[in-house]
């Protein structure tokens, strides 16, 4: 392509109102320009990365035999009421209209119900699965705010996937099979290097993790808990953790009542009394399922609320309110403690607390807190512990019995089980050999397109502009000619680069060389190729790697085989 | 793609509320699901076509200089305001929605305005333009009745160009390079044939003509009217006419008023006048830029408000209302002439009414009408005869001198002069060599994708199902294997035909030939490869060609070589 036939200017500056990184140098490259918050055009060097990245996953999910399809935005309200994802209070993001009828109808924010829905056309016996099928699309949510660019929009491209298996091993093995074909995907991106499954939080309907991937990235917006010199990667959000070991006093002291009035925060407590923050207990009254619980963890953590579901199986988490705290405490909010509490208040308690030694607690009475309280002595040590406890740096990997290493990262897809949540509120289910009607078990598996271009420009960038990976740059050449004779031979080598397939975006511009540097470097263009006036006489043309720096001066020939070698590799 | 790993089944029954005959057939044969009346979902195989049209037209607009670019959906109302096309009265068929913020936006119906305004970033010298820029996306229409299938759909997919010129010329060699690539477009569809430039209106804010492209074809919903032997092909909304001779009487009669009470029709009142249709003359009033007007054509004519529009340049049309008749006419609506007019009446005469001697004429009096009409003696020649008439059959072409042929086609493109009505609405201007501001010249270029793929699925099928071009088919080659050796080698020759870069699909499934063949043929795909034990025996193999049934019998090698022809020519 010739700029010069090319619409797009690089520009000085992005809207002001544009805070995220990724979206400022997009714009001022020219890969993107601002509808709204949220809502980006791509140019036409925006449509070739995003086509790109595109097309990578859509040949690694057809390699592991998935159907691509595309799905509808205007989505009918009856559909999505049948799973209770229409209402406003349930899923509160949507985008809706109305039909010229005055029928309400969405705009496509995800397509798991019509995707079940349609099955019902294709599905019926054990013969039809298992199923995979998948789109990409624009897809959008109404985002209060809409400030991270392409890393969170009101209008986004997804690859979505579905899958529709007959039994559990049956859906754990596609399962398996598409985190692989994620894998080559990154391997592609040529972030396969830093990217990493993640075990994380797989949703209330469910007792199973999701997978996250996530790139390893200072931008990143996730804690990842990772064991040293393994594979294994958790997001803080489910990371099981062992407290490293505190020495505990050798002698058992007999417990005393403490008065603390209007002592805040566990810290300050800690001090007043003299006991370390270790040998402290936080208890909370929580309603699991509405039955009142008290859930304590040692002073120096807190609560993890998706662990604590995840080890008692309740669906229902919520803070118990202050006149329940009252009545089974008997004291003010903040003096909860786990002695004397009645018989109907359940108790989890997180192991960090089970090593303790005169350790403190709160007192069950307003203004007071016991200290050397001891397990068997001031209290029935419990059948159980739990790891309920929010993980922090220092913890210790439970099952290797590694200390874990603390990490950012930055999503770049996720995979999900969804059981039969879907399927089987739709009605949709298949008939086994005997005839024998059976639930489907679904999976979904997304990778966020346009989120991926956004973390790739932001993370991979320098003060003079954005530094594509050769995979998906829009073009692997920006050629600059300077100078007459230079602008005959870069005519000529426009044409002999393109005819060996090499991509290249030809700067024919009448404009200063400095211009056209800043501009392959604004734009990120993985080679910069100059013919000069005086290059054509050396017979010799400067090719600079845009990542390394590198500068080579080649004759024609070992340029045309170099280029070849290079973005082929 | 083996028939086992595509989850598509055809069906029996397309929904019942279904009529148009595109989507019943797309339906049964697996290509789309319904999702609401007008909203398709695309599967594997509809999609795979849907692709293969957009393709045919990305590579025709990239070669004739277009920019491919993404488009948002969602669209602030902000900027729709500024060209007036957001109001509900002016534009009916937006679908909208609402921010969180509460804010409305628009769901993409066309984007003129925001391709418009995002060249403010981009265009600022001469330097900066012709620009050609197109997209291929959804659109969204908020049809009351959406009963044509992919014809017109409340969700479709189109290809837009929109194109940016500095002068009146510039614009129109850009405007003719895109016909001619409409043009190829057409023929690598396998529509060249039949498909035509046809002249018709350009709207309300230009004297200038659009042009459609006509696919001929029975199934048409628009009326063409053709010069015999040339490529002049005239939408009936702007048909030029002249009408055929009549012979007219030798001897002028003296006029005289009429007594008709209550006679309603052209028809009964030239039987009960015993005056010929052909010579009695209709004369309506109507409000031309709120001007009133008497307009008047043959009997046997209507008058056509688009041609109308176009000879007089007037901007608005309406009828008169009854209050306005009575008062400038003297009578009930129903018995207006152009005898007595008031002086402050325009009079706009069709041509048709020139030749007429002892013609009938509305008296301009309650229950009377005027025979024996003459020019010059009962009413004054006006000084200028007007073509405003609806164009019928048997109608000649003036130019020409040729009886038109009347034919029937349906629309597969269109392009359009936009003049400067949405840069300059939108305030983008160029500076020329001399630094003055100008206006730029606009040009936008359709093709309704899904609408193609609807009308190639309804005018080429028969009572067995679709009939794909090459071009286009979602596969080249139906893969039937019967019996095991047939399933052995069926196996075998799927690799071997993949390798040589055909397309097939492979029914490997475990049914009988029957149901394999009438899924083949219902699906439409170009040719039809049998692989059974028998054929296998005798080292032959049956290849049958989907249009013209013609079947030969093949080994291997010679399979290979004529699909590897067929396929590529």
């Amino acid at each position: 392509m010739r700029r010069s036939k090319l619409f797009i200017k690089t520009l000085k500056e992005a809207p002001t109102d544009e805070v995220a990184k990724n979206a400022q140098l997009l714009i001022r490259a020219g890969y993107i320009h601002k509808e709204m918050a949220g809502v980006y055009v791509y140019t036409t060097l925006g449509l070739r990365v995003l086509e790109k990245i595109k097309q990578i996953i859509r040949e690694e999910m057809d390699a592991a035999g998935g159907n691509e399809v595309m799905m509808t935005v205007l989505q009918p309200r009856e559909l999505w009421e049948k799973t209770d994802r229409w209402d406003d209070r349930k899923v509160d993001n949507w985008f809706k209209s109305k039909l010229v009828s005055g029928s309400e109808v969405g705009i496509g924010l995800t397509h798991e119900e019509p995707i079940v829905d349609m099955m019902a056309s294709y599905v019926s016996s054990y013969k039809d699965l298992p199923i995979s099928i998948y789109q990409i699309q624009s897809k959008f949510r109404n985002e209060k705010r809409a400030k991270s660019g392409l890393l969170r929009g009101r209008e986004f491209v997804m690859k979505d996937m579905y899958t529709l298996a007959k039994n559990q091993a049956e859906h754990d093995e596609i399962y398996e099979k598409i985190a692989a074909a994620y894998h080559r995907v990154y391997e592609r991106l040529g972030i396969g290097d830093i990217t990493f499954r993640v075990k994380a939080d797989g949703g209330i309907f469910t007792s199973r993790y999701s997978d996250e991937f996530q790139m390893i990235s200072s931008i990143g917006e996730d804690t990842l808990f990772h064991v040293p010199d393994t594979d294994i990667y958790i997001n803080e959000e489910v990371a099981s953790s062992l407290a490293p070991e505190h020495i505990q006093p050798a002698d058992r002291i007999a417990m005393t009542e403490q008065h603390t009035p209007g002592v805040k925060g566990v810290g300050k407590l800690a001090e007043m009394l003299g006991v370390p923050i270790e040998r402290t207990v936080k208890t909370m009254l929580y309603r699991l399922d509405d039955k009142l619980t008290a859930v304590a963890v040692r002073g120096d953590y807190d609560v993890n609320e998706i662990k604590l579901r995840l080890a008692t199986g309740v669906k229902k988490i919520e803070l118990a309110d202050e006149v329940s705290i009252r009545e089974a405490t008997g004291a003010e909010v903040g003096y909860a403690g786990l002695i004397n509490l009645p018989d109907e208040v359940d108790i989890i308690i997180d192991d960090s607390v089970e090593p303790l030694v005169n350790f403190e607690l709160g007192a069950n009475r307003t203004d007071y807190h016991n200290i050397n309280v001891n397990w068997d002595v001031d209290l029935a040590r419990p059948e159980k512990f739990y790891d309920i406890k929010q993980a922090k740096l220092g913890d210790i990997h439970p099952e290797t019995g590694k200390v874990y290493e603390v990490v950012r990262g930055v999503e770049v897809g996720n995979i999900f089980p969804l059981e039969t949540k879907y399927t089987d509120a739709l009605g949709v289910y298949y008939s086994d050999q005997s005839g024998k009607k059976q639930s489907i078990i679904m999976g979904c598996y997304g990778i966020g397109v346009s989120r991926v271009m956004g973390v790739l420009a932001e993370d991979f960038s320098d003060d003079k502009g954005l530094i594509w990976d050769k995979s998906i740059a829009p073009y692997s050449v920006y050629l600059v000619s300077i100078g007459e004779k230079g602008s005959e031979v870069a005519d000529r080598l426009y044409t002999e680069l393109t005819q060996a397939g090499i991509e290249v975006l030809y700067d024919d511009r009448d404009e200063r060389p400095g211009k056209k540097f800043a501009d392959a470097e604004l734009m990120g263009i993985p080679y910069r190729l100059t013919v000069s006036d005086r290059g054509v006489e050396a017979g010799e043309y400067e090719l600079v790697d845009r990542k390394s720096g590198e500068t080579k001066n080649l004759t024609a020939e070992q340029l045309i085989d170099t280029l070849k070698i290079s973005v082929n590799s």
